[in-house]
């Protein structure tokens, strides 16, 4: 199958199989175009591994994320979108098409959707991956309520750890947002919100060096970045929001992305800077990382990509 | 609870409980801000009337339409939105509030998300009002069961006059799709299946003129749009689907329109010309009229609108 899918030249590839690039292969094979669907994980993106999906419209008593992802990859194969787990590791422009390099050979397409998302950015601390899904959260959207009234740690002091914060304190009985420095990067309105919240407490200048507990989190290693005094802070929660990291380290320099690598589009029709190239879902800048948002992406890449490919027949 | 209603500030007002109306909801009430929902028939919008719905990502065998908008209103009351069965027939803005006149009273809130949708399109013709619920149709799920072994018309040639066309084959003794051009716009996929549908014939280059008939449609006149001639074909029913036209009579000045009635919005962030207010869903400029887009620009919108609150109290 590996080599049909080398010898083909494909109207439209997808990288990345999370919601936004499932969504523009459901909307491609049931539109008729020939549409391959890359990933190195398989269906799913950063859903798959969110235990219970709550705001995605539908599902009312929500939806495992896991769940959610083959519903959503089986319906692109229905459609008949091709699915194939295998990593792109470069993408080359010329000839009308492009050309995607993979661990199992190259594959064509002449319209590409690059949806290949965002990995939360870890803090790097011993107990963070053990716990995580038991404790340890890279979104407050999707966790947050499963923690009502416990005691939470946000780590972060931006725009979206003060969000999280914001967020997760009509929920918990308390939040400690635990900061490296002595004032928040967020935006001042967003902070006076939070200043202005009763359960949330600053814990300034000091960076998180442990996640701690048995079979789930129960609290937090933190030292003082100037004294270098360590203590704990116990909670039943763990919110890291240090930021994300998009994932476009394989894309050529034609498709533009900002400092912090998310791909740069109009937000009107997702194009990038690259002809014929589409950029949706969590990797894409401006987004709202969010599954409802990303489908949206990439039923709207799907449309602008098709009137790329009818335009340039 | 009316009056309940009247005397309350809401967070946020939400005109429109289709699937943008919706998913602005569930991510509203999710996130602790009060909504109210207001509907002049309740959940669902245009989505209630179709009969299946194939491509919302993650139900892969399909949905039908009431059932997905019932869902969803469900999952929005769930989370503490509020719906309301009322129609909005004005909007004043001043004192830093949305003030909405109601048949039950006014409704004010500090924000607003417009998603009140599209309408089907009239054609305009003679007979087209008087027959209406007497051979006149604007929705096939709706009405088509009245017409079993019947001879039925449909006008226009998108995806939603094929899609029609197929469900009433069903049901009808023949179907005839009356279209203007001479190939239609709609999906190629879906093409395949009407042209595969022995009972569905095609009128290709033709236009209806009137509906005609005595107590119920007997039939319509239609010409030919180069030659002119004109003929009449038979039947107990005719289903227009020509398109679509914004629900925005009811805003003021301040928030500004396209020549279509569609709502001007920044892309990026479904603001309008009016601070504080948002548009979201198929009543947008520039709106994909799909579901998937619709409860993306829903969770958009809310994301806006936490903004604005948050930054202007």
């Amino acid at each position: 199958m590996s080599e049909d899918h080398a010898a083909k030249l494909w109207d439209l590839l997808i990288i990345g199989a999370g919601p936004a690039g499932l969504s523009a292969a459901i909307y491609a094979g049931r539109g008729g175009l020939s549409a391959l669907v890359l990933d190195k994980l398989g269906p799913g993106g950063q859903v798959a591994v969110n235990h219970l999906v709550e705001n995605y419209p539908g599902f009312p008593d929500g939806v495992a994320g896991l769940k959610l992802s083959e519903e959503m990859g089986r319906q692109a194969e229905h459609f008949g979108a091709v699915m194939e787990v295998s990593e792109v590791t470069g993408v080359e422009i010329g000839d009308g098409r492009f050309t995607l390099s993979t661990e199992q050979g190259t594959r064509q397409g002449r319209a590409l959707v690059i949806a290949s998302g965002c990995a939360p950015r870890e803090l790097g601390v011993p107990g963070e991956r053990e716990f995580y899904q038991r404790g340890v959260s890279y979104c407050a959207t999707c966790d947050g309520p499963l923690f009502r009234e416990k005691d939470l740690i946000v780590v972060g002091g931006g725009d979206s750890a003060v969000w999280e914060s914001l967020f997760l304190s009509k929920i918990a009985r308390r939040v400690t947002v635990v900061h490296r420095r002595d004032q928040l990067r967020a935006e001042p309105a967003v902070q006076k919100q939070a200043f202005a919240q009763p359960n949330i407490e600053f814990l300034w200048s000091h960076v998180v060096t442990a996640i701690l507990g048995e079979d789930s989190v129960r609290g937090v290693r933190v030292r003082h970045v100037a004294t270098g005094e360590e203590r704990e802070v116990p909670a039943a929660g763990v919110f890291v929001a240090v930021g994300v990291v998009p994932q476009t380290a394989f894309l050529p320099e034609e498709i533009a992305r900002d400092e912090a690598g998310f791909v740069k589009v109009n937000a009107a029709d997702l194009a990038t800077s690259q002809e014929g190239a589409f950029a949706a879902g969590d990797v894409r800048e401006g987004a709202f990382r969010q599954i409802a948002c990303a489908v949206g992406d990439g039923a709207l890449a799907y449309r602008s990509a098709r009137h790329y490919l009818e335009g340039s027949r």
